[in-house]
């Protein structure tokens, strides 16, 4: 059966955006860094249309989470790029623009019911307003037998962890020290939770970590 | 010159304790499995004096550290074992008996003064009132060319890294969400601080992670 992962760049402090977000810093300040290590991959930049990029450790592992993504869950939050545009205008394109880097089908949980949108390149968003579970469901139908990437954002991998629906964490460590921001774990509710230790690897640009379910999961 | 490197035990939410500390659960809830990893290893039992355990990779990598380790530093809590116990009684002996697992000499951070405590298997107990930074420098002058691990607790390893003074932060990450409990990154003042991933490795029971100075650190 398909299995449900995700793929997530966290601080070694453990923060998925930093302080202070705003509309001109997403991601909070210094978040960017979170993902440095992902910009700079020829994998990334063929998944978003663009030339170049480096072949090394990093990539291959990026190269390899794709290939095996057969379908995409992710928040409305995600989708529509931010606090208030989706309610501001529930026909709101979205802001991945017209070749989204998904090229799979990809399942938006929202509470507002519409139609799919068919994007190029293969992405289509499917709006799902029965929940992570509907979501997951409709999304391993459409994965042709491939794994289901959650997208985010982190309140949807808290999600899933909490509904014991995540299969495999794989946590992308930026090394640095944010200070403040978005915790990916911040009591859950479910712990103490203990999961399984299945790999890791270090780059020059970050740590890779995974984990599956543990015992008692 | 010698290194200054700690090794501590983490869960996957950033805590070293668990919550909820109390005498008998030293350690918080669960905190205990923090470090269930290194209690099954030949290199721990041995270092306190006992036989048995496994030699595996965990093994490997807990002999290979203690090997390099010419001198230690520890805050007074680590030496006292718990809150009040030394303010209680300055000369109290510490928890740590007779024959301590560090068997190099160890340097405690105080307010008290006291003469150096010698314990059997070549531990000393060396009080100082200086503060971090004399005691690493006491402590490199006692290593005879080996590396200075600093013991703890995460108050301490917080200290160092503030001060600029740890080159090498090595985390076992255990592979548990506790919820809650003491953190070692917690709003340092330090942020945004950038480490530089210098290695990774897991085994079933706890995945290895380690770092060193980033560029501007």
């Amino acid at each position: 059966m398909s299995k449900v992962f995700t793929d997530i760049s966290i601080s070694l402090d453990g923060f998925v955006a930093g302080p202070n977000p705003s509309l001109e810093k997403p991601l909070g300040e210094s978040g960017e860094k979170l993902h440095e290590w992902v910009f700079r991959l020829a994998s990334f930049r063929e998944r978003h249309g663009m030339d170049g990029g480096v072949r090394d450790e990093d990539d291959e592992l990026l190269a390899t989470s794709v290939a095996a993504t057969g379908a995409v869950v992710m928040g409305r939050k995600m989708f529509s790029g931010g606090e208030g545009s989706w309610e501001d205008d529930p026909n709101a394109d979205g802001w991945w623009g017209d070749d989204p880097p998904f090229h799979v089908p990809v399942f938006v949980l929202t509470h507002h019911a519409r139609e799919t949108l068919h994007k190029d390149g293969g992405t289509s968003f499917n709006f799902v307003t029965g929940g992570l579970e509907a979501a997951l469901e409709q999304a391993r139908a459409a994965t042709g037998g491939k794994d289901v990437a959650i997208g985010g954002g982190a309140s949807v991998i808290q999600q899933a962890l909490k509904a014991g629906q995540l299969d495999e964490l794989r946590l992308h460590v930026a090394p640095i020290l944010l200070g403040g921001g978005t915790r990916l774990f911040e009591r859950l509710g479910i712990e103490p939770l203990q999961l399984e230790p299945a790999g890791a690897a270090s780059s020059p640009y970050v740590t890779h970590l995974t984990f599956g379910r543990g015992g008692n999961s």
